[in-house]
């Protein structure tokens, strides 16, 4: 079967607890990567350069767009955010599956240039359990979170683009479920082209 | 998350051990249905009308596609073979997985009416292994079996078509992955619009 790694893209409501999940899943499994993407924010409390994400400036983040070296990039909340081609490639070729933590409009840009891209999206069991999510982790305020709320809502109308819907309700279920999401689609008869030739090939001959 | 059933279409060159497979898995989970086609072959020893096949007349075939009682129907080495619609349909609604076993003109036509259905192609590791377990049968002379052998160079022509690749190279495995291909299609956006609707309306009013 194939021997190349396959694209993840996850997408999900801030709250839904996408962090928690790729670290869990990353710890558990040794056959994937993260995408690490560059951003023009300022680094939060804590995040390192080249760990959470590459900080870089204005400047540069055009320079990587016009050098072509971006898969994809998006504009959110005043700030890009883009992820660098080389790094993600080369780990797909080593038999990595890549995952690609991005936001919506960045994730079907991934989609129409790499159709056999897989979209999982992350959500919580209900609206109320991402406000009680948000106001738990109590690193905004108030209006940050109702922000945040909202743009969950208007994010809402993209979920059906995505491929897979992965309710986050308890991490090591969720985990164990985005693990066989992804290996089944190693599956696919399109990932499996070269297998195919042979065993037609195969077929003729016998 | 949706409750409905799924349709699950499997195919495969004979000698992949479909039948096998299917009796495994029907045995080991109880949320599957397996459809019986109706077909004008006579049965082979030991086949059971309403068991196997429905075995039916080539009058009462063609009153069958007439009434539009079929959901998809192909001829195959000079017999007809279809699906009656009506047990698939209440399967599904009772939440069940149905499964059809049928051949590949009918499978595209399945996909063509029922898009969201999943194609699963049931292949032995290698094309030896098909031979070897197509003379263990003991049941074929050698010129079936070379015939069998032909139609499946040709059938492999249509794989390329199919949702997921199955390969049967031990049992016990086989079905397991089956399972989880199936299993991992009910997280699908597409499956799960009233789930997302709600999700929507939810945070809309919080």
């Amino acid at each position: 079967m194939n021997e190349h790694g396959m694209l993840v893209v996850v997408s999900g409501f801030s709250g839904a607890g996408k962090g928690t999940l790729m670290k869990a899943l990353l710890n558990r499994y040794n056959n994937y990567a993260l995408s690490i993407s560059a951003t023009t924010r300022a680094p939060r409390a804590g995040e390192v350069d080249g760990k959470e994400y590459f900080f870089v400036t204005e400047e540069h983040f055009k320079n990587m767009i016009e050098k072509e070296e971006l898969i994809e990039y998006a504009q959110y909340v005043n700030h890009s955010y883009g992820t660098p081609k080389e790094y993600v490639l080369n780990q797909m070729k080593m038999g990595k599956d890549v995952i690609l933590e991005i936001e919506i409009q960045g994730a079907l840009k991934v989609k129409e240039r790499f159709p056999e891209a897989i979209l999982l999206f992350v959500m919580p069991p209900n609206a109320q359990e991402l406000k009680r999510r948000l106001i738990g982790r109590g690193t905004e305020s108030m209006e940050v979170i109702n922000a945040r709320l909202r743009r969950a809502a208007e994010e809402a109308q993209g979920m059906e683009a995505y491929d897979y819907i992965l309710i986050n309700d308890e991490i090591d279920t969720c985990v164990e479920e985005m693990h066989l999401m992804i290996q089944v689609q190693h599956k696919r008869a399109s990932n499996n082209m070269a297998f195919l030739s042979q065993i037609r090939e195969e077929l003729k001959n016998i």
